[in-house]
């Protein structure tokens, strides 16, 4: 017997109606290009998105269609999150920071109709257009209604568009399967891999993290997603900030320390989301200028492990929480949140500290064990270590035509393979080891190479660290140590290094790595990581 | 095109697997008829809900069937709450206070196949059990094992039953529209109306309720759901408070002052949950006494409209913040919570509790709108009063069986009639002013009851106050006002009130009521609210 409950589909639009009807004076305030400030409320938000839907009409776009962006954070991104899916089309947020080989395997493999792009960003674009077959126009998002010189063709602008549509509300009633957004994962191996959401995906993810002990959002919060829009939706926040009534703040493109601390400065900021290496950064420029970081409460950091130094040192020398966050594109996000138990209130700091330095609590709405490598569930006691599967209403059940893929990761009853070692405790913490693939295996043990590059990121005088595994022939892998020092610093040597970890590691964990190699920098994956694919290409060639 | 997300089902079981799983020894604390206190964990219910699926079906209760409780809040209650809709059976919560014509109506309308009671409340039932047909069997639920001597038959006893149970773990895979609960409104007028949830409908309540701005519950709150579980699902905190991990304390049926006083010290209560009359008894209580509130912060009250100086008074005199919510057994029940916006951090005291007194912000998964006689939406102006009308996953969509009562209360696009007369405001706050039938019309203008109530609320001297209207041949309606003196204080006199009034009430809403009619108390229905029919029928007599 079913129960007499309305038939109400969860859509994306219904967020927007909230965000016109509750909170229509709030800000939505965009850094642009030339350092001016955009701002406007999400009054105008609605009225601008209506006038999108009928620009897209105009323009062909159809419902199913994948439309991509190729844009940094601003409110005309904004924009696009809500129009495309709300007419029933699907947001295809391209990262900006991928090769021309990947972006244009993933323009072609999604088929994209249109590309939105951002004018200081068109140059990236032009030597892909002629392998794009699918994309029948570019649209040049621009500050002064001024198209650039390029080869992108048919081109039109989006103000001008904008100008000439009417603000006839038309959205239609879609069910709460249909598919909103594209996000393409780039694997370390093998081509990236497309996650489509569903509209129902993005309003339980939105619910989910506006739960109190989730992210914890309020409408008394101004919220800066650092984190870019073409990163896995900003971790939601488009979708968060609009449906909880914060103020939203886009930096644009600039990141750099000096440009965030204003903003959070200015704009009255209370809670940041990036990944770690915004956030080394910004610490290092806070230790050196000591700047006031003004309303900033809260900091949700993920993406990558969040070394236990990094909590302490924003705490401790700045009053700053840090929220550890854990999550994957496939999940729409948010998997896990770092929070304090009410029975932790009166642990010692350090304790405490302990625990936001695991991945967290999990998140509502998701569910999780960990298995051994023949399947079978480990149990929840903080030791059994095995590959974290995830199930929930807004993690996916396969990838956008890819069977092969879908049949690697998915579970023949259902699960999410994740490809990350963990543990889970009896507090339903989940703390993440190591990449399936990171992990070393010497002398018979596995070591994590997260938890040894956290314990030289604690090490005095180190700004980061990555650690993979060298083929050995008497202990199968030895660790190499990968550490960039803090400018200036001469300090630490490859012996501090081992000294600093011998204290800390237990036995079964040697042997040590006694290959530190010291580096200007680590290479980074598109969305921030380590990219230790490139740091084995460079053991090799050294 | 159809996402590639998980068709993962939002359904209770979930809710409880996340308990287990993340809080398992949480507590939930009952006070027992004796006095006594009764505790376990969330892993402890866990595998009770285990047993009590297999008792049920030992049964032969069936997916589908209709269970009936006669119970006060407590844990066996609790164990109630999951493991009927768990096993597809439906939750049908009797409320103990109704008549016993309403009650075998409800029972014979709903053809509940067994009953589970109270020990102490067996008594309440026995005459109406011959007239019960569909009724099976009954299970009382004894504190000692002991069955009350009673006619009621065929009878079992509940923890006789668990000890003999399997507690090996079957949830059967449900859709997310299976009924889960039944709980019937007793309207003022007319029969009954049963309304039937679905899983999904709790399951987004849930989440909804879980947000930071709607209830803002926390791991670190402790909750004391006083609103009782027969009561639109104690306001959801039975799944609520699972979902987030809070201990839970249940104040079974001692409702005294002193004991729920008692119960916040001892528990270290920080959140409690109930409706005016409970928080006004014990706000005579604690001026009286002054004993200390412990850890208590916040209290939601709702149920029927909170006078604005209970808010003034429990945040001046006991730095208690109260929530004023507002929402209908049809809503799951949520609909408002009264929250401040960050623009009103700076407001004055008494700017802020002018905020507060209003049902508060539209909560998140809900949508209203206010429309006059002919259907047409009113302005969101703060001024334009209408029906109210409400859409959203956790309302229903007809009432058990009732078509003729769906069809007054749906209207043809599928919103759902309140009967409250309200304005909405361009900050999403809702006003409620009324019931639609208790309106006063007086010289060709509406007065409303409620807003006169409260002001007459606030005037030295009164403990409550409730105005109904009498038909009056010039005027056409007359307010007419019952009011009580709080004990032992020989004012406020008649003249007194109508002075109090004549300096806040506009001129158009005159005239006062020169009637004030000092009563030993006010009438209240079942769920706690002003009984204005038998008001009425006391103006006739009288």
């Amino acid at each position: 017997m079913d129960g007499l409950m309305m038939d109400y589909p969860l859509t994306i639009s219904k967020i927007l109606f909230r965000a016109r009807q509750v909170f229509s004076d709030k800000e939505v305030v965009s850094v642009l290009p030339s350092g001016q400030k955009h701002r406007y409320t999400y009054g105008d938000l609605y009225t601008r998105v209506c006038k999108l839907i009928n620009v897209l009409r105009g323009l062909g776009v159809k419902p199913g269609d994948r439309v991509g962006t190729f844009a940094w954070n601003h409110h005309r991104h904004l924009e696009l999150y809500y129009a495309l899916p709300c007419m029933g089309a699907v947001l295809h947020t391209l990262n900006i920071r991928l090769s021309a080989e990947q972006l244009s395997y993933i323009v072609n493999h999604a088929e994209d109709t249109h590309i939105f792009v951002d004018a200081s960003l068109v140059k990236a674009l032009e030597p892909l257009a002629k392998g794009l077959p699918t994309v029948r126009q570019y649209i040049v998002m621009t500050e002064d209604g001024q198209l650039p010189e390029t080869t992108l063709a048919p081109l039109a602008e989006y103000e001008a568009l904008l100008a000439q549509a009417s603000s006839l509300a038309d959205f239609p009633d879609l069910p709460e399967h249909t598919a909103s957004g594209l996000c393409y994962t780039s694997g370390t191996t093998g081509n990236p891999k497309g996650v489509l959401y569903s509209h129902r995906s993005i309003y339980l993810h939105t619910l989910m993290g506006m739960t109190t002990d989730c992210l914890g959002i309020s409408e008394r919060d101004v919220v800066l997603p650092v984190v870019p829009m073409f990163h896995a939706n900003a971790w939601g926040q488009p979708y968060l900030a609009a449906m909880t009534g914060c103020k939203m703040v886009f930096a644009g493109s600039n990141l750099a320390p000096d440009a965030l601390v204003a903003l959070i400065q200015s704009e009255h900021v209370t809670y940041a989301f990036g990944v770690p290496t915004i956030w080394n950064a910004l610490l290092q420029y806070l230790r050196q200028k000591q700047p006031s970081l003004g309303e900033l409460k809260r900091m949700v950091v993920g993406g990558s492990a969040v070394p236990r130094a990094m909590i302490v040192a924003f705490k401790k020398e700045f009053g700053v929480d840090i929220i550890q966050g854990w999550g994957m594109t496939e999940m729409a996000p948010l998997g896990s949140t770092g929070r304090l138990k009410r029975k932790m209130e009166d642990w010692s700091e350090e304790r405490q500290f302990d625990v936001l330095a695991k991945a967290g609590i999990i998140a509502p709405a998701v569910e999780m064990k960990v298995v051994d490598t023949a399947g079978k569930e480990q149990p929840w006691d903080g030791k059994s270590a095995g590959e974290l599967l995830v199930r929930g209403p807004a993690i996916v059940k396969g990838y956008y035509r890819n069977p092969e893929a879908t049949a690697a990761q998915i579970t023949p009853d259902g699960w999410f393979r994740t490809g990350d070692v963990a543990t889970l405790d009896g507090d339903g913490y989940v703390h993440i080891s190591d990449r399936t693939k990171d992990l070393i295996k010497s002398g018979g043990e596995w070591i994590s190479s997260v938890a040894m590059e956290n314990a030289i990121m604690a090490c005095a005088g180190v700004l980061e660290a990555a650690v993979v595994a060298r083929p050995d022939p008497k202990w199968d892998e030895r660790p190499v140590a990968f550490v960039v020092r803090q400018p200036g610093s001469a300090k630490p040597l490859a012996g501090d290094v081992i000294a600093h970890l011998s204290g800390q590691f237990a036995k079964w964990q040697l042997p040590l790595p006694e290959d530190v190699r010291f580096v200007e920098q680590i290479p980074r994956t598109s969305v921030g990581k380590f990219d230790k694919k490139v740091l084995r290409g460079q053991m090799k060639s050294a």
